[in-house]
């Protein structure tokens, strides 16, 4: 049900604290409803250790599949961020140091104070040919390899990566959605909707249950890029709810 | 820097709702916390679409490189739910209806008033010979094939049905973990951090940089199951953070 010319894209999350459930992701949300509006399908995640062969094979397989990857976390000054060594083996290039992230980390120890140390000159360094992402917040910066994007894993700082990333994306038609929820447990709707999908192949429908105030519902959500076809599945979808005895309550996509 | 012997996992989330913005995934950090306790390494998560060959393609690559893999969502009613029909796919298991949850699901609709209809009848299906996993809450099961957990997306039933899993599943020895945060920024202390890290290969040492109250501060972060050497380190940070003119601040585990 994808528009076939619309880009798609992959996240690759790097980080141990992740997966030891010590914090939990705050970026993937955010880059997907970004995604959204551009107009790229985000077909999947990947969530992988600090091990180098973890990132090296996650990275290959992902931007071997999907238009672009965004990665985030590893590309600090410490042992652990190995995240920008693993993207230069990846692709088989230098690790080198790039003369501008070299120039602009420079420029912000000397204002600073703080030296320019050895830990800190490994973030200045991308894969030979990296072109780097502004990072405006905390200056060292992110950088783009072929269709692979790499941002911080700091909340604030991947937001600003991710920001000077837009312009060198290409886009896809808006992807759209409609949000109906009723008090209707799902096994009542299922058959209609299953109807109503089989009709409209060119969207995705989705539905998620819920419990509020003790009561079983479902939160039906439609999402395409034809506005059209979209507005049609959802008058569809009213008619179906109420004629099944319930209130259809628009949530806005 | 695994303990070869302890058990790992991978979890996959399945559902176009993470991966389109619309939902924040509640699931992952839970499955994560618990499995720490268990000393079930938690390796890689992945997030896919409803699609047949992204969730069969997932789950094989999973199943045959971790010890565990828990998978969460796509288990309802509806024509989006094809969690389970994937599941037999990708064990090249006949899809069939599962007697005992055949029984659950018609006496759970009896007393309720509910029409047992065929949307709901797919909710009993599971792959030949799949064992299942109580649901406390809402009755409709989840299974487990082989060395994969099949579990529902709804936070509160898919934590009950991990619950069920857990008595099923061969455990390690515990991680246990120090965390550390001082007002020091990652690049004065990465070098030391570095050195330290490479003194206790049995730990895993990571670093994570905050901003509170505007100070730039770091949260180091020491795991594994020597308890003996995660204190020594703890010592020896505590030593490094001190001998940097900053003061460490336990945070806890």
């Amino acid at each position: 049900m994808t528009e076939p010319a619309a880009p798609t894209a992959a996240v690759l999350l790097i980080g141990n604290e992740i997966l030891s459930g010590r914090t939990q992701d705050a970026n993937l949300n955010h880059i997907a409803r970004q995604l959204a509006v551009l107009g790229i399908r985000l077909k999947e995640t990947r969530i992988v250790t600090d091990e180098e062969a973890a990132i090296v094979e996650a990275l290959n397989a992902l931007r071997a599949r999907y238009t672009y990857v965004f990665t985030t976390g590893g590309i600090g000054p410490t042992h652990d961020d190995i995240t920008s060594e693993c993207v230069s083996k990846a692709f088989g290039r230098k690790h080198v140091i790039h003369p501008e992230a070299y120039r602009i980390l420079a420029a912000y120890y000397a204002e600073s104070g703080r030296e320019f140390n050895a830990a800190r000159l490994r973030m200045a360094h991308t894969p030979e040919g990296a072109d780097l992402l502004e990072n405006k917040l905390s200056r060292a910066p992110g950088f783009k390899i072929e269709n692979v994007y790499v941002m911080a894993g700091i909340p604030a700082v991947m937001r600003a990566m991710f920001e000077a990333a837009v312009p060198s994306l290409r886009t896809g038609p808006a992807v759209r959605s409609r949000a109906i929820a009723t008090y209707l447990p799902e096994g009542e709707i299922a058959k209609g909707l299953g109807e109503l999908q089989g009709r409209f192949e060119s969207l995705e429908i989705g539905s998620y249950p819920f419990v509020r105030d003790g009561k079983i519902g479902t939160t039906l959500v439609l999402r395409g890029t034809d506005g059209a076809a979209l507005e049609r599945a959802a008058d569809e979808l009213t008619a179906l709810i109420r004629s099944l005895g319930a209130e259809p309550v628009e949530e806005g996509g």
